[in-house]
Order: C-alpha cells, then sequence, then structure tokens
C-alpha cells in the first residue's frame, strides 16, 4: 500500500471526536450546524436549562439532556453559555476529564481565566482553549503574527459595521428602553461611532432616554447617536466586520504595511471557530490555551502532510 | 515582589539566544539587522564562502568564519542560503545540535524537506524550521487559519506588483540576455500577468529573444509582456505585495468573506520572519516544523502572560 492510500485508509478508520454543546441559543444553534458540516466530529448531545422539555425540532437525533454527565464518552464540551458564566461551566466539566472550549469575550479576564482554568485541566489532565471566537479569538492570531512580522509600530483593530452585543445589553438596561440595538461603525485608528436604535417605553420622554444612553460608561467616550424607531426588530442582521492593520517597522526597514479584513455572519464564525479549536484541543497537553497559543494547523482535519502540501 | 516585577527581573536575567547567519546576500545582510534590532537575540558571527576575507564594514563587531564549526556557542542558525542549498547546510548544522530556519520556497519540496530535516533533527535532539519567509511562511499561517474559519470554499493568493526572484532568473538564462528584471502583476484570482525587463546582448534580435521567454515553461502560461529597456538596474525596486482573499462557509453559512493584505519590502520581510522563527526555534521539541505548526505567540519575545494580555 503507497503511504498516500493508507493515510486514506487511516482517515476513514479514524474514531470522530464527541462533542457536547452547553447552551442553546444563537452560538450553540450554529455549533451544531459546523459540527454536522465537519467530517470528524459526533455530536454527543446538548446540554440545555431545561433538559429534553419543548425540544427544538432540528435537535429530534440528538440526546438532549440538562447535565452533561448524562451524556456518554464526551471528549470535548463546546460552551455556549454566556461570557460570564464561562468559568463555573468549564471548572464543572474539566473536573470530569472533558475538553473545553469558549469563546469567553472579556479581553480584561482573560489572563485570569486562563490561569484558572489551567489549574482545572491539568489537575484532570484535560485541555481548556478560551476565548475562541473571532475576537478575541481569530484575530488574536492575525495581531499576533502581525507584531511577528513588524516587531515596532501600531495596530488598529476597526471592528464593524455590525451588532455590539454588549453595548446593546448595555442600552436595554437603561430605564425606559424597550427594545435595543447598538451597531458599531469604524471610523478609523481603532475609534467608533455607536448607531443606537430603540424603542421607547410608554410614558419615558425619547430624548431624555436618549441622553441617559450617551451618558452610560459604554457611550460616554465614543460619538453616539441615538435614534427612535417603531421596530428594532426589522434592524436586525447578524452581519459584521472587522478591519485590522499594522503599518511597522521589520528589522530597520520602515512602512511595512498590513491588513486583515472580514465581512461576515458573526454567530456562524464564533461556531465555526469554536469547532476548530474543540479539534485542536484533542492535540495539546494537559492545561489550558488561548488561540495564538495552538498551532494553526491544529485547528483542521486530516492528514498533516496532505494539508502542508495543500496550504503551506 | 510582585508577580509582574518578578517577571520583569526574569526576563532581564535572561540568557539570549545566539545565533549564527548562514549566507551574506540579501536576506543575510536584512537578518543581522532584524537581530540587532530584537532584545533578546546575541550575534554569534557570520559564515560566509570567504569567511573574513573582504570582510563588509558592516560586520565590522562580528566575527565572520567560513564554517560554524569556528563560532562558539551558536543556538540556532538562519541559512540565508539559495534554497536549493538549504538541505545539505541545514543537515550539517543540525547534526551539531544547532538549531536551523530557512526560508526553503519550493512549495512541491517542502513536505519531502521536512521529513528530511525531520530525521536529522530528532537524531541530534535539534529543531529546525522551514519555508519560513512570507510565502511559503506567514501567508502559509494566514492561508491555514482561513481554510479553519471557512472549511468549504477558495482561497486565492494574488501575488505583486513585485520583483519575482525565480522568473527572473529564467529570464537571465535565456540566450542573448545581459541583465533582466520580471514584475509579477496580479490580475486577481491568483492570476498574474508576467512584465519583463531585458537588456539585449549585442548582436541578438530583441524581437527573438522576447519570443523565446514567452515560450519558456516559466511564462508560457502567462500573459507575458517583455519590454527592453537601457537599465535594468533603473528599475530594480524590493517592495513586494500579498492580496490573499478566502471566500467560503462557516458550518452552513455561506458568503463569509477573508482578505489579508501587504505592502512590503521583501528580502527585509523574509528576514524579520527568520528571525522570529529562530527565537520559536527555542520553544519547540525536537523535529522538524512548517509555520502552520508553531504557535504564533512562540514567535515574539517577552513574557506570555503580557503579550496575551496585548494581543488576545
Amino acid at each position: 500500500m503507497t503511504i498516500f492510500a493508507r493515510q486514506k485508509v487511516n482517515k476513514n478508520k479514524m474514531k470522530k471526536i464527541r462533542a457536547a454543546v452547553v447552551g442553546y441559543g444563537n452560538i450553540g444553534k450554529y455549533s451544531i450546524e459546523a459540527l454536522e458540516a465537519a467530517p470528524d466530529f459526533e455530536i454527543a448531545g446538548v446540554v440545555r436549562r431545561n433538559g429534553a422539555q419543548d425540544k427544538p425540532v432540528e435537535l429530534a437525533a440528538y440526546e438532549v439532556v440538562s447535565d452533561i454527565r448524562e451524556l456518554k464518552d464526551v471528549d470535548v464540551a463546546i460552551l455556549a453559555t454566556p461570557t460570564r458564566s464561562v468559568e463555573a461551566f468549564a471548572k464543572d466539566i474539566l473536573a470530569l476529564g472533558i475538553n473545553t472550549v469558549d469563546s469567553y469575550d472579556i479581553h480584561t479576564g482573560i489572563v485570569d481565566l486562563r490561569r484558572s482554568l489551567g489549574e482545572a485541566a491539568k489537575a484532570s489532565g484535560a485541555v481548556a482553549i478560551i476565548s475562541a471566537g473571532w475576537d478575541p479569538g481569530s484575530d488574536s492570531v492575525v495581531r499576533t503574527l502581525l507584531e511577528a512580522l513588524a516587531p515596532k509600530g501600531i495596530s488598529f483593530t476597526n471592528f464593524g459595521p455590525g451588532m455590539s452585543m454588549g453595548h446593546t445589553v448595555a442600552v436595554k438596561a437603561i430605564d425606559g428602553v424597550k427594545a435595543a440595538l447598538s451597531m458599531t461603525i469604524p471610523t478609523g485608528e481603532g475609534i467608533h461611532r455607536r448607531m443606537v436604535y430603540i424603542e421607547v417605553k410608554e410614558g419615558y420622554d425619547s430624548d431624555k432616554v436618549a441622553a441617559a444612553i450617551k451618558a452610560d460608561l459604554y457611550f460616554v467616550h465614543d460619538e453616539t447617536h441615538v435614534t427612535e424607531v417603531p421596530s428594532v426588530d426589522a434592524l436586525l442582521d447578524m452581519g459584521h466586520g472587522v478591519n485590522l492593520v499594522r503599518k511597522g517597522v521589520s528589522g530597520v526597514t520602515q512602512n511595512q504595511l498590513f491588513e486583515f479584513n472580514m465581512k461576515i455572519n458573526n454567530p456562524a464564525l464564533t461556531a465555526q471557530v469554536l469547532v476548530a479549536v474543540a479539534r485542536a484541543s484533542m492535540l495539546q497537553r494537559p492545561g489550558c490555551y488561548t488561540m495564538p497559543e495552538i498551532p494553526v494547523l491544529d485547528l483542521l482535519p486530516g492528514d498533516r502532510e496532505e494539508l502542508i502540501r495543500h496550504l503551506v
């Protein structure tokens, strides 16, 4: 048998990775789709607060439970939970010796989470990969690479146009807001304009609500425009974008110019990244990692020499 | 002492990486500059065919020898040699237990080189990182990442405008050519136009020389324009560019759009990548690696938690 034929056979015989999806909001739904599309995964089940109660039709073929312990032979759990509950879920699941991946997105909390999950993962011989969405996540890989290509210089990450989850939640918390959408609009050099669309509750003055939004800590430092609309829902679109630029110095050579752009469906890309790092988690030594700490080749399925032939 | 202060002290005390530069053409010169600019390197010396004979003034401070065995305590050798002699140099140096890095750029030979240097490296407990320029090299990291972000779809790598070394050498080999420059012009979807500038030797017919160039295997499949000029040297510029695009599918979500652009000084970027992988070679287990097999964080100097705080 040729080496190539042998590799093909190995690939077909390869045991599939059994993944559980924990949480079934937007990211959870897109994660199921990405797992179904992946050649090397098997869905072990979905973990939801309500378990199998009111099971959505698209999950008919899968086990839906309220505790991951009810699922069999889970290799890796994709945490599609709110960011603030990632740590608790991850610690619980890592203790079972199951790998976890998440898209934890509070930039200032990443180092602490990495320490805490690193201890938990090492204690049970498991692997955690954290902050694996598109930013933090794949953008972090690009930012790191660009800093290596031009060690001196400035990088700017320009987001949008697209919906900011964090800013939208902040608007919704303001008294008098019935529904809200905060769009992030890039104006260059990492500076952003906020376009806020709201429905106002009856009996509230929309000018006063707008003033309260602009005074909120999430908005006070940015150019913010608030517009009252009849239906926020009619404006919702999950497209997003990034324009990441670096101008810098390689050695002593100035004016090296780099740019990375994306126009993407936000939850679909986050879910795809989660599935890719779930795969990569099977190849790392016990511990906790961010995406720049993982070889990008580990994100892909298939024979490594074939991948190198095709991609390097 | 706080953790942060302790890290600072550790960083200052850290032993510098001792690098040798093997070959002293364009890439070798820029490698010296990039090593001088790096905070964590020390130049062990330069290896040239003629050794210290006719030592260039900018190397006054450094040992210049004709055999790497004459240099002391070399951790890693940057191979700034022609691509075709990379394997022989690397095997010789790896056998001494010294890491090697190179920018070997014959795409079809990469997998074989990786096997051959992998054996050599493992035998002596050393590390080789191959094909580490910008393409193959940093572009390979981007191509791999984009395939993970959108597993279905097509990637196109558009090169230029910039000088193609391979095509220029091919033109120079044609009878009647006195001097040549082949520029690569991207026309989209990975298709390239070749703009060839030549000086013709006395007694040759420039139309016939142009026809011979267009019939050469390097050019026969591309739109090629040949122009006779009084001075090829007057046109030479080491700027180059890349536009790498991918349109693909994340999960089952279509039309995910990605783009990576660079406008760069070609040898300066190659040299900077070589220095970054020389650093990364110190962190890998014995063996041979291409860039997508190495965590991008390993390319950077400094404390890992600080880097993660800043870049993830």
